[in-house]
């Protein structure tokens, strides 16, 4: 899809941002086809966000004073690196505003904060089957890390591995 | 391998174990046949663990008064299950001690640490050739993430992300 680009300001959320914000995210899930695992309540995010220990930021597109995506995000650490990294959790672009510039007005804002906080890497993930977004990352000069992949444990399995007396 | 569990201390690592920690990234760089991108000075190191913005945790695995590996992990976030969760970045044992439950050790105090700070996941990533890690993973409950290939910008491409003017 091409069109004239749009004019997008990007600012941090702040806590009146929580109702829209829980709203975008459950239509990422949607877009993900991944709505049954979007589980987080306004009061969750809330205390991500806002709440003493921050553990995640946010960043809002708007066209004017229309919300039009945001991008979640906190930092990693790479020993190699030996300097922290950016990890872009979530990046979302309502479908009236794709298209128009705003995903990638999001990812540039957010690499000119790991560039302006030293980091060394800007990294994300994304879906084997969403080719646009694959390329269009690689337009912008992200490689995918071939070779590795990421392992999870939750809820169950996750207590089980903390119960044991292996320490 | 198989051998006699032995037992293992875990305990955080301090400033004082930094020239150690080095040391131990280097050799875990070498087993991975990455040591030219093992970049990180102990000063580098001490910034990032005990800097007034702490960007990571070490807990180091100990028989006695001989360190046998370490962990290295940060939180991280996720929109849909709305809690922190523990990511993995380094887990290293030493050749002398593999096969003595020193891994299992470190990944079941991390998994504890997790799940006593109310984290809903516990990942790290994994290199595709290493068979024996996958295996261990599996058996331990953890799950590959199939479907999601992480991709990452560095270096000129981040800073050329960061100069335009995208937003």
């Amino acid at each position: 899809m091409s069109a004239a680009p749009a004019s997008f300001r990007i600012e941090p959320a702040t806590p009146a941002d929580l109702p829209l914000l829980a709203t975008l995210i459950r239509e990422l899930a949607e877009f993900e086809h991944l709505l049954p695992e979007a589980k987080a309540t306004e009061a969750d995010l809330g205390k991500a966000l806002f709440g003493p220990r921050p553990f995640a930021e946010v960043v809002i597109a708007r066209a004017g004073a229309d919300p039009a995506g945001f991008a979640l995000f906190f930092h990693n650490y790479s020993t190699f690196v030996g300097k922290p990294g950016i990890y872009l959790e979530d990046l979302y672009v309502r479908t009236a505003y794709r298209g128009h510039g705003c995903g990638e007005a999001l990812l540039k804002h957010v690499a000119r904060l790991a560039v302006e906080r030293g980091c060394g890497r800007f990294e994300w993930a994304v879906l084997d089957w969403n080719q646009r977004a694959i390329d269009f990352y690689k337009k912008l000069g992200a490689r995918p890390m071939a070779h590795w992949t990421t392992f999870r444990v939750t809820e169950e399995a996750l207590e089980k591995l903390a119960g044991g007396n292996g320490g």
